[in-house]
């Protein structure tokens, strides 16, 4: 009745993770349950959660195809999205709606976002629900490709998957789901030309499974809009403008990674005499950046390996010994991930 | 399928308050909601929680009259029960059945634990929901009384509760409900020898409420039982053997506060001249101590105020001046509550 | 030599506390100690502390006459100062001159701040070193008037301290050292019309006396200046514009109390209709508020007690019964300390 | 004066790594300064710091030749472990007497342990230092041999090193020094049987370097001892039983790590059947356990990697195909390295 309401006394901890220069940098889980297929949460809880996290954007994806609580909940295979829809507009969070084609290997389990009737999905043959997907439109990608329960030992691209590419039924891939990071599937999306997604795919509370005391975060899918709406994201998806935040890395294609790490960080200062430049950089973003020295004059004398902390400022020192002849100083990005296990390749001129 | 389970990699964190010389101390929550009334989480979830946060004993507390997800849930008022007994287990929580009588004011809302069938409680009046509660040898305890909802501007002790009282339905209070406390429960439970209890009256994910990452705990009543059992909660309640553990605070009745107080601590060494006393003493409980130095023999000069942190050993160093006749260092300990606002008294002889 | 400096690397946590209109609100703590005289720390590292902890202004007060590590380091009054001083101007950080006279009750501890030489302070005399330090202009205070170790059972005002204020030479006092507050110095603050202080007063490293993991900060002086200098500071502290920030609680005139309640929230939306106001106020600042209800026309309903916690958006509902006359919502915002122990009252017209 | 002493209020908080058969695991270590070098604190800080942190024996090993503060403080390079020595008695830590021989490369700089006197290592020639300190019976270990300051691109082994080596004068190196690994050195200590030491290197209040709050530790030596002291720390040092514990990973010897997993796991329950082996495992040490499948018989369906986290129990399932004929669960725990990179192979048997 009266009170003050303790509900809305949630604190929302934004993500500092820049723009890029033409996009807005919309942080987002597309893979999600709740008590309406095997999740333990009322559907409004995941946008209490996005809120407090600081995300932009989520999607309920109930498993059409399993729903072990069916005893207690019958209901269309819409209705989380209905439920949880006020929540999200007066959090101003974007829900996308979406279901998971939940079905043994090949083809395993698969999203469907932007679609208009979640029921329609609720097919015998997996084709026949992709088709219902693809006639509404949907944007579809592969979940966990490597979840050892449908591929034990293996990460396998079967025929099936070359058929629902072929159709346009399968535009992306989780390279990222939960706390599993599959190679396999980063380096398909290389070579198909396939959206990268990465998710938290979770079932209980967040916080069961991320720990928010230690500064962990849920794996998320960073899509770079035009427009932050459910119209931009799609956009966006189908464009391939996005990359994924996973502990500590990122993985995208180089030129959204550069541009990111590039905006993250000001160079507040630089000192220069004939025997050495010392800089200081400034990290404004959530994003801690690991350094490892490659390639260089050896001449210039620098850092092996060097950190960059979030929200921190540091000094660097490059020293110019007699000889010297170029002016930059070479590393990778280690933990940017531009292919699998191949950090970002960057040269500071000085 | 297969995998190394995340679900059950859920650390528990045992809550350190002693035992006392008769009886084992149980940590206990007897009011929580579930999406089976209007709780946003699957009763397992409850189980989860108390397993986490080091608790003995739950109860899933139901509304009776107010189902705000009936529309996507119709089940048995049982039911809740039913879905968390198996996790339950598992985890060794003790599950308490009960369900809380929903009614304006008088009476207000109360909850019945250890009823055998909750829909029978399901009665157009609140005497006939009472009485079917009784016939099951239910323990009832007034929730929240103070609820400004149903109270606004005073907390009133009404005929009703009176007419309850004497029929054996009024045998608890809440005294604290969530982050509120009632002085007026509290004497209420003192001048009429009434169950003191304090529960999270919990709707949202646990962690939504409570802020674990800076050492929050939910509010909790302390059982001093003779066995760990559903009947040995049942048999502590009915003699009133509680206290009530609420932020840095214990409510109880003075020998309680005061046995757990002197099992917290451990004096480990006592230095003594003719012009001093020195103590080290240590605090092995979570519980941390403000003491407050109260009346005494001017030549004992010791602390005006002293925190005992918990986990910590402290220093203390009493001095005598000549002239010196007492050898009682008394203090009150502020946190630990024997009526409304009124600490616990102590002597510690040198 | 060159390398990454992880030094510098340390990251500046904003204290976010809102700025008056005519005046900017200084995070600052005047009593701090090192190596230099009985602490355990090297100057610098005071600087390195603040930075982190987002004050703007510190002071070194090394005891004059109390130096436990003279076997190791002597060395002039003012050399923590001098070595402290690049540090603090790399980290724009206000290092303001001043010492410690540590004396005897009567008159006990003082800060002497803005003083040229500290050497000079160093005088058998109590009476002579006060002298000295007002030679030189100072700002001068009275610490922890409530000592336990000076002043056992009650605090007492002696003739010594009417003396020193007399002549100037007493114009504020610590109502607030480390973890204790004394209602004795705020009310001689309120009648004298002195300086209210709030110091640490920190021997150790910072972090061993708080505890940042769970929040806490700690105490220090708000002071309202017209400039971020070391004179703007001098100028507020001679006109009493200053606050205690201590715990969960601020100390301070009604007026400035007032104005930074205010500050700190933003009335989001206003939803009216016959029978009930809805408001969603945003704490925007790092302050907690607590109010509780007081004297109000009784056909307003509204809460009993309230907490708008900080950067938290809250509802607040009142209902209007029929009959009802006044549109004042009257509280007392219990953790803001108008007097000892006495809250802010105000006021919300709707 | 008296009060209630908060500077022994200090929380230890034990560290959870189980001991071998036998030998008692001592958490050590032995590269700290303190303002008698170049640090910034006072010797007895790093006492309560070792004390807070669970550590059992530490070592203050000041720079011979590198004293910036000799302005304020000129000291016998004796005199912080002399400070230090009662504050040790008290909180039960262990001080080991040490210096750090700070030169040029080669051979960089080196700590010597155990010795009796450190102003006798102040002589001109290094070779000179490492003689004294030989003739004191002192156990040497080469200091961060890949630091950047003295070997810029690669890190190399000098003639130098050899002939220390050779004479006894290089019995150790720092395969972890801060937060840097050094693989070069890793493989010398396998290579040369030299006792593997990992160490903070700290100047600087240790809640500066190390973050606290989200659960990190400093690196430290596990040394695995007879007896709980000095004595027992030499004697395992000279014989080689150590590891190196640094963020989530444990350096060391197959068998000490090997035996190191074992007592941190202990099977709790078995569930046999002819199509599955359900295994529950509680892990009740600190550390995290990453492990990873390698060859296999394929008829055994398990995980690809799994994660035991501390403190807490996992359920693993092993499917058992038909045609399977071995029982043998076969992974490697990724982050147990037993040379560089590599991690413990281990063979579960169902």
């Amino acid at each position: 009745m009266l009170s003050c309401g303790t509900l809305s006394a949630q604190i929302r901890q934004e993500i500092a993770i820049p723009d890029l220069k033409d996009y807005q940098t919309l942080k987002c889980d597309f893979h999600l349950h709740t008590v309406f297929s095997d999740g333990t949460v009322w559907p409004t809880v995941r946008v209490d959660e996005a809120y407090r996290e600081g995300l932009d954007a989520i999607a309920l994806t109930e498993h059409i195809e399993y729903r072990p609580h069916r005893q207690d909940i019958q209901a269309s295979h819409n209705r989380s999205f209905e439920i949880a829809k006020k929540a999200a507009q007066n959090r101003n969070i974007i829900l996308i709606p979406g279901s998971e084609i939940t079905r043994s290997m090949p083809p395993g389990h698969s999203n469907a976002l932007f679609i208009s009737d979640a029921d329609s999905l609720d097919r015998p043959e997996y084709r026949d629900a992709f088709a219902a997907a693809k006639r509404q439109n949907a944007f579809i990608f592969w979940n966990h490709p490597g979840w050892e329960a449908q591929q034990p030992d293996t990460t396998l691209w079967w025929d099936e998957h070359t058929e629902l590419w072929k159709n346009g039924c399968l535009q992306g891939i989780e390279v990222v789901n939960a706390n599993t990071y599959s190679p396999e599937a980063h380096q398909w999306c290389l070579d198909k030309k396939l959206t990268l997604l990465g998710n938290s795919d979770s079932h209980q509370p967040m916080q069961s499974d991320i720990d928010f005391s230690h500064g962990e975060h849920r794996p998320m899918t960073l899509v770079f809009v035009k427009e932050r709406s459910a119209e931009g994201i799609r956009e966006a998806l189908l464009h391939r403008r996005t990359a994924v935040y996973f502990g500590e890395n990122l993985i995208g294609e180089e030129a959204y990674l550069k541009e990111l790490f590039e905006n993250a960080l000001q160079i507040r200062t630089v000192h220069q005499t004939d025997q050495s430049v010392t800089l200081t950089i400034f990290n404004r973003s959530d994003l801690v950046f690991h350094l490892e020295k490659t390639e260089h004059d050896p001449h210039l004398i620098y850092f092996r390996t060097c950190t960059l902390k979030p929200h921190s400022q540091q000094t660097l020192t490059i020293h110019l010994e007699s000889g010297v002849r170029s002016n930059e100083v070479n590393f990778e990005v280690t933990n940017l991930w531009i292919a699998p296990h191949r950090g970002l390749p960057y040269t500071l001129k000085i």
